[in-house]
């Protein structure tokens, strides 16, 4: 497992934990938390670890290994994703060019270089399994399904600004945005969630993981998070997948696939649930959805620089360096000021990031605030 | 097709229409309807027709024939089983032997037989396939798995009157119980959704279709009649099968399947839609719902009592005899007064049948409406 620490890591192992001989874990990859990825080493006693500080660590037994060699190993059959940004990408295309099943639950990796995962995956006939839970359950609904597909229906918690007027958007502070009302996660993702970037993301990726033109891929808000996504079909009929808002439950498909195993949260109470409720999206006020959908069908590398943008944005919003509606004119800039590269390689993607996060980086020189329709925190900071 | 001037015989044809090549019709069969089916020979053509008056038939060139020859005729792959009462129970069976596909939608045919029919699919490797919506809506949510699963939940309207105190469902009318919400359906079906007597023989349909134990069959009130069915699985996901409330839908895809086709109906407008429902059922105000448990579980020729019963109380109280309320009390009575016959065969579960209808007709002389808990329409009767 690569990014053992973070929030799908920790849950993964708690998974990996609950389903006991069913699962081995021979790795673990872990960036700055040497504190955490030390205990999880001491419980789990994977041969190899990955650490960015393996001499601060205590490691038992376990080996310090790179993250190619991990991935690699003969003693892998699976290999879960788990890390954030783009250090997930490259571990992918070697996994899956090495014949390991691909648990991926790093959004970029698809995003970025969906068509040399998705054709790595069909040249070693190598199973790329989504973990988000919206991708699993999209993925549940067409198990078994031959075609006959009209539309997908990813829903969206909505994030907490939903009902938000465009002057309200404006004022949103990182504490407001980093309260998610029902799922907990990072930093990154909830304010990705409250931009609705994060359902734009998504809408990249479903186009890669079910080839499904972005056209008759739709967003339900839905703010219950029970319904985790739907699939509409040809003759009328719709297929969704329900469950609690839990990560442990995609994971935990995504590790016994294909078989069920008896998970270890209560099943839904429909004695409390009672209503489900759904509302259209507003494109308008979360301009993100757009340019994920546009950065997407136009590719190259433009999805490569909205992600570089948009990392960039969220940090620089985090820092109180510019207001929340800035994310979006952030990441637009970004895209319009790019110079795609047709049929990107590994490298071409890495340097378009590379010069997304520079330019966006930058945001004061380009003077983008002193345009009408600046938010009015970054207008008080210039 | 056998019932075609029925209900679901009509929709069926309309969908046959619509799917045009892709269907032959060979052969149609109806009781009465004389005028309706005229009608249907002359635009569909049939080689073979079935029907009680056929001296007073215009049919064309199509040859009138037997029942059993149509469902064993060479030229025939699929046979539709849209008959109601205990009429499409030979039939199937014997289709079913005879290697033909069978799409059932004659609920009586699994409650009264289910062990012969199951056991007749088995043996000769002939697919069984449900129409009801609830019954398609499970086995969609099931295409594909293997195993796993925790319980099959069956939704329900709930029926006009699932707000009502015990005290208002005694007053109710024909005129207010053949008024159903949502589905329009045949009287006695109607009737059976009021009671929630429709959802009790489901309940048992499913338990021979899916092979799944009693207790592990619940009911979820549903008045939007949008989810039709939900499994959910041990690892605590639930899939659901969402549609219009439209018998074309799973009559669509039993005639298309294992492909789906272009339907005719608009897709679920969620513009619209916004919210859905549900509710836990109250067995007691719907004691039919526990009759049928209790009949399904025992098993033998009980569960043919109670498609008899059923069918003489509910005319009873559609020809004003006796009120809502005293429905489940002439099937109750009847069951109790049953000597069931372990293992029966065909003939043994008609002769129960039989019985059954002989014993509620004769209400009256069982005195049943003088002990406490009478209605009061029967009361004044007496």
């Amino acid at each position: 497992m690569l990014g053992s620490t973070g929030s799908i890591g920790t849950r993964t192992l708690e998974v990996a934990r609950h389903l006991g001989n069913h699962v081995q874990v021979v790795a673990l990859a872990a960036g700055h938390n040497t504190t955490l990825l030390s205990h999880q080493i001491s419980e789990f006693h994977p041969r190899l670890y990955y650490s960015l500080h393996p001499d601060a660590m205590e490691a038992g037994g376990s080996i310090s290994a790179s993250l190619l060699d991990i991935v690699t190993d003969e003693a892998v059959d699976t290999v879960v994703i788990a890390t954030s940004g783009n250090a997930g990408l490259e571990p992918t295309l070697v996994a899956l060019r090495n014949g390991k099943t691909v648990l991926l639950a790093n959004k970029e990796v698809l995003v970025m270089a969906g068509a040399l995962v998705m054709a790595a995956s069909r040249e070693s006939g190598s199973l790329l399994v989504p973990v988000d839970s919206e991708h699993s359950a999209l993925w549940q609904c067409l198990r078994g399904e031959s075609g006959g597909v009209r539309r997908l229906l990813l829903t969206a918690s909505g994030g907490p600004f939903h009902h938000y007027s465009g002057e309200q958007l404006i004022n949103i502070t990182p504490d407001m945005a980093l309260a998610h009302p029902v799922w907990s996660m990072g930093q990154k993702v909830t304010i990705d969630s409250a931009t609705l970037m994060n359902k734009g993301l998504e809408v990249i990726e479903a186009r890669w993981l079910f080839d499904t033109p972005f056209e008759r891929i739709d967003i339900l808000v839905h703010p219950d998070c029970i319904v985790h996504s739907l699939v509409e079909f040809v003759d009328g009929t719709i297929k969704a997948q329900l469950s609690q808002p839990d990560m442990a439950l995609p994971i935990q498909y995504a590790l016994s696939y294909p078989d069920r195993m008896e998970g270890f949260l209560p099943p839904l109470d429909w004695d409390t649930i009672r209503t489900l409720t759904f509302e259209p999206v507003d494109d308008k006020r979360f301009p993100c959805l757009q340019l994920a959908r546009d950065a997407g069908e136009a590719g190259m590398t433009l999805p490569a620089v909205l992600c570089g943008a948009d990392e960039v944005a969220v940090s620089l919003f985090l820092q109180g360096q510019i207001g929340f509606a800035d994310i979006s004119t952030v990441i637009g800039r970004t895209i319009e000021a790019h110079q795609p590269v047709a049929n990107p390689d590994l490298s071409q993607i890495f340097e378009a990031d590379d010069w997304a996060r520079r330019f966006a980086t930058d945001y004061r020189t380009h003077r983008w605030f002193t345009s009408p329709g600046i938010s009015k925190t970054a207008q008080e900071e210039e």
